[in-house]
């Protein structure tokens, strides 16, 4: 469609319903349409995207050989084609060995968005956050060296380092995980529901509307607001009033606190909590009510709520399945142990 | 290009240089240029291709839900952004389990060539192949009935299954590995070697020339040959005469023999044998001359060798990662024990 004066005042605020704009009024942001506006959000100012970045770090995303068992990659935690996660309530790692604090893993997609990193917020960004999984000894259990070494191994990974950051680039495991990071911040997944808040008033069908006017008063968008609907904020407590078992050792942040999670794509990844108790998402909504806002949420209400989550299910970005380089005779083994 | 009187005289046989004449008469056979040919080829009779059954299979294949933990796929041992395997010694499965008959994953592309499957070509194809790693205990560990109601459990799948074979089709644990093997015919990856036999003198240079007729003069051939350089006969003794370690409990055929195996995209699929006991190629082609051929394959012989097996790296498909149907309350829980 050509865009002309016309079309252009016919789009986004101008035309939001009243609904929309009582949710932006209540700190629910959408994600832009436009791609300019959108990659000032996604943006890394010490790392500016290219094609080449993005091809690698979806390679380096994909590799399993970056752990030590050559089994397990960022994707097997944070699988691209489920919800960007894993499905199961705690990970499972290196020697099949579940969280040890029965933590479940974050999706990746829109990870981007999050305030903070990790369920107690102690990453500031996912190039940080990459460096996390890549060591801990019940995920890829990998040093660095490790890391380094593996890439280095392969001619045409180090080729492809330099057609993406240039000939004398260095690569370090902070590169390998910037690069991961930089591919991270692609998996945006826009929804119904930022169409909507974008100014398509007929995104939404009736229930839907619904359930976010719903999602409103009852205050969910008290914690599960912003561009990712969560996220930004520590704001659940770790322990005590959860009826879901396996707390495991975790503590939270420094208050006890959880960080509060997306509720993009929620439909696809269940089991919900940082613990992963729960594997119902009515259920999950009623009981936030109970824990987190001291009020009843009922069926009827969380029915309302569930049907507009479906709206969030995101347009995820399309990938192709990366070839990746051939392990060479100096490529770091596998080790099982 | 269109397709004249003229550029037809100047294809293929007509041109083949003597050495692919003399490749073709000892039994090796290349990826047809034709589509039609090559369909010829792949085809399950049985089951003929369409786009969506290609497509529904791929994202059977991709699925982890299959597998009773929830975490394991076709693609984790058969891994295509890798050579189609896995690159360590021997399966590891469900529970971190390995192989018990310390076997080695072979890789899935080609293998709608192979005369038969598994190392001791027990199945006639890729269809019944696809049956037992997500019943093996340590595989994928799964139960029939698992897999059948894991798919069955969410409407997408059941709708991808009418889409692609009609609204009255039964969808059962055969109809999903069937689908699945159907995704497998298409993993065929033609190389600069095809090329060379279909008539492109230059496809390989001159060293690779070279290393094929020391291939050939070896005796290699007499063993990998067919349009899978291999995978079509048992002919290797499955004990007694290997150095390598980590024979497990596997006994090979009726005759204690093992499959022959594919020499496609083999700089790929490190380890190698059927023990996943050897890591270097040239190594490998030594060792295997000593074995098998009772002949001394020099060193240099051994680097020729090697050098024309760069030309079998192949042109693989291009795979979009898939999407994959959300889970639903009544989808199988993930089974960790």
């Amino acid at each position: 469609m050509k865009i002309t004066t016309l079309t252009l005042l016919t789009t986004a605020s101008l035309l939001a319903s009243p609904l929309a704009k009582q949710a932006k009024s209540t700190g629910l942001v959408p994600i832009p349409e436009s791609t300019t506006e959108l990659l000032k959000l996604i943006e890394n100012p010490k790392n500016i995207m290219n094609k080449d970045k993005i091809e690698l770090g979806k390679k380096l995303f994909f590799d399993p050989r970056l752990s030590k068992s050559g089994l397990i990659s960022c994707n097997t935690c944070h699988n691209l084609a489920e919800g960007g996660d894993d499905g199961v309530s705690a990970a499972i790692g290196h020697k099949w060995t579940a969280n040890p604090s029965h933590l479940n893993s974050p999706t990746v997609y829109n990870a981007v968005f999050f305030g903070s990193q990790f369920w107690d917020g102690r990453d500031p960004d996912v190039e940080t956050q990459a460096q996390g999984p890549m060591q801990a000894a019940p995920e890829m259990s990998a040093t660095p060296l490790h890391v380094e070494n593996t890439v280095k191994s392969m001619p045409q990974y180090v080729e492809d380092f330099k057609t993406a950051y240039g000939k004398d680039v260095k690569i370090d495991f902070k590169a390998i995980a910037d690069t991961i990071g930089l591919f991270e911040r692609t998996l945006v997944t826009p929804s119904r529901f930022d169409d909507f808040l974008n100014g398509d008033d007929k995104a939404l069908n009736k229930e839907e509307k619904n359930g976010l006017k719903v999602f409103i008063e009852k205050g969910c968008v008290s914690c599960h607001n912003g561009i990712a609907l969560g996220g930004s904020m520590q704001a659940f407590e770790v322990t005590g009033k959860y009826k879901h078992r396996d707390l495991g050792d975790f503590k939270g942040d420094k208050n006890g606190l959880v960080k509060v999670p997306t509720l993009r794509n929620i439909t696809q990844t269940a089991p919900y909590y940082h613990n992963g108790g729960i594997w119902s998402l009515k259920e999950s909504i009623i009981e936030m009510g109970r824990i987190q806002l001291g009020t009843k949420i009922t069926d009827k209400e969380a029915t309302a709520i569930e049907t507009f989550f479906k709206a969030l299910d995101g347009r995820k970005p399309e990938i192709i399945y990366p070839n990746l380089p051939a392990s060479t005779e100096t490529t770091p083994k596998p080790d099982l142990n």
